[in-house]
């Protein structure tokens, strides 16, 4: 059994050049038998938002892990490099609205420290490629035991930078979200859980009313994809516990034509068309 | 030396979003020294036929693995997840055709299981995630020992999914086949072995006729790219053993405008030019 | 700790096919303790140059390894599949100069090998996959300690091809050069040092005129992207140690429409608007 802990590494350096590469070189140097799960690298550049959503949904499937991340338009700036300690796991990135959701997940932020000690960074540090020469050896020096306090001084957990995330009112039989995000497979995630169903009395629906800056349809209440009619679309909980917007082997954001921060709303009204089937289709 | 079987991972989940990196994670969490290679996550969406394809030409390479594959429209519907026992190697997957072809490669499956006790699973089983839930622990336990009798009762082997694959005819000096796939640098590999050039009586011809739905074309036998002229085409055995018609740093499919499941057919008849080179054009 | 070697791969492969799995599985089954780092294998198709220039990019990040590198456009021909000893690295991959440029990094080629002996190539050797059949195994052997003059007999290390990369020209107070890559996030990097600025007398210059073949900007020299001004183009010590071409949050090769390989020249004469601000646009 390897006794280092596992690593995951989720970034917006896509994979054409040699960053992430490199960054799994470096890693393998300190600690070559801590396991590294690449959770993605196709995160939009510099879209902070989309990769703290991508690791909040993430950290909870890895207990005891130490989580990379590195979305980072303003390397190299004033903004902290720092390991942020919630729950068992640690958190390692720039302090911009990153790791906060994930850490949040993770029932909150308990510690966090500036990554500063010269013997846990590489010789030299490039002010454009922290990945390389601060975050990735730090994340293989937690992962082989070195204490988060070793790093630098302390940051106040209450000040790290938040993201902005989407938000998700439920009111009376209405829930006004938006678009989480699209996956390979158009399946459109909304920032809503069956909670907010629950809290918006929509619990019982077996549809609902999809209404987009577009048009309206129908959305049957469903558990998986083979649930649905060709043509029909759903709503289900998804893997990550969101509600998501599919249709069976097709892709639901297509046909609906939203993205990722669209807004979205829910409501009460769904209906079955007197064949027997459910309705797709705009009408307000 | 590592105690845990190798793990291979192949599905349709691409690397844009979490799933792939989710399953890594759930694998390292549970065999955390198994070696875990990745096939390919770029199988087109639901296509449990390319899935198929791509597994079959890999297992002969990876003795005694473990073999995760998720192509899975179905998921969480009635076909079951289970592990299939094909010489040496284990296959654990949907019972959809994904895995029949490679275990047929392996000899044949002698044995398969469902994968049902809930120590094998992760608490939780999403409807929609099976690969993290099921197939990763499943291909995890496996690749430390388990017995793949432990996971659920047994399957009859005669009566797994079959994906339907393509049919080749080797006829009197014709093959009727299909394009099995194109890779990257556009070499079109069709469903006919070498075997079938001799079926046909094909096998000392220097040269051979293709057709297409759209033209004919010569191709030259070859044994790799650099025998080819500039602008000429090529059939060589390739890597996996199949046909393939190629050009020499160029994409024979583009010029040949085929893609995966075109039917083709290769027939005596390629003949040289009187400039003495081999002629590449439509004729019929 | 782990006894093996680390491992890096580089290729032209995509992940799309089998390909880089397949080599991943082969190094697995010989050497499963050896960390293997995938730098990219988005090199394009064919193109020996780029690959060689992102591999001497990487070497030095990674001391001791095996370096295994693949874009092979004359596999199965006469070019010989070869290890070459530099510094504290082994390279492996085929002799079209790919090589080159990172042993030159590395201090120069000390010694070179064919890759012949069988027992360390797969026990059957496709024409068109040395790969997975030569340089997979023999780099994981490497990775486990066997001499490098095992493989085959030596080459004569002044007579590796070279692959011809962009060459700069640093003069009075001008550099000519070229395009060398463009990142995913549009920083152009170009093949010039600081030290080629300090050998033109630049590297006092606040700011410098870029000319491309359509037009003339000026660059600002900065440390990161956040020094910049919104429509600012900036000009950096990039991570590897190369001027790059920069814009905040913005695609520099975008706006400037280069591509690798384009010729470009850096001047003195960089100015300042009336308002303060670095101009940015078309002016010869």
């Amino acid at each position: 059994m390897s006794a280092a802990r596992q690593i995951t590494f989720l970034s917006d350096f896509g994979r054409s050049d040699v960053f992430v590469g490199l960054c799994h070189a470096v890693i393998a140097g300190i600690a070559p038998d801590a396991p590294v799960a690449d959770l993605t690298h196709d995160i939009p550049p510099h879209d902070v938002v989309a990769g703290a959503l991508a690791l909040a949904d993430c950290v909870a499937y890895v207990p005891g892990a130490v989580h990379m991340a590195v979305v980072d338009p303003g390397v190299g700036s004033r903004r902290a490099g720092m390991v942020v300690v919630a729950g068992d796991a640690l958190l390692v990135g720039p302090d911009n609205g990153l790791l906060l959701p994930a850490a949040q997940r993770l029932d909150g932020p308990t510690a966090a420290y500036r990554l500063r000690a010269p013997r846990f960074r590489r010789p030299q540090v490039s002010p454009t490629f922290h990945g390389r020469d601060i975050f990735a050896p730090a994340a293989a020096h937690l992962a082989l035991g070195v204490a988060p306090d070793a790093f630098g001084e302390p940051l106040d957990v209450d000040r790290l930078a938040d993201p902005g995330l989407p938000r998700t009112v439920a009111g009376d039989r209405v829930i006004t979200t938006a678009v989480r995000g699209v996956d390979r497979f158009g399946n459109v995630q909304v920032a809503a859980a069956v909670a907010d169903l629950a809290r918006a009395g929509l619990e019982e629906q077996r549809s609902l009313r999809l209404v987009t800056d577009a048009a309206a349809y129908e959305l049957r209440r469903v558990t998986t994809f083979a649930d649905l009619e060709p043509d029909a679309l759903g709503l289900l909980e998804d893997s990550m516990g969101w509600l998501a917007i599919v249709a069976d082997r097709d892709s639901a954001a297509r046909r609906l034509r939203l993205a990722a921060s669209d807004p979205v709303r829910l409501e009460a009204g769904g209906r079955r068309g007197e064949d027997g089937n459910w309705r797709v289709g705009g009408e307000r």
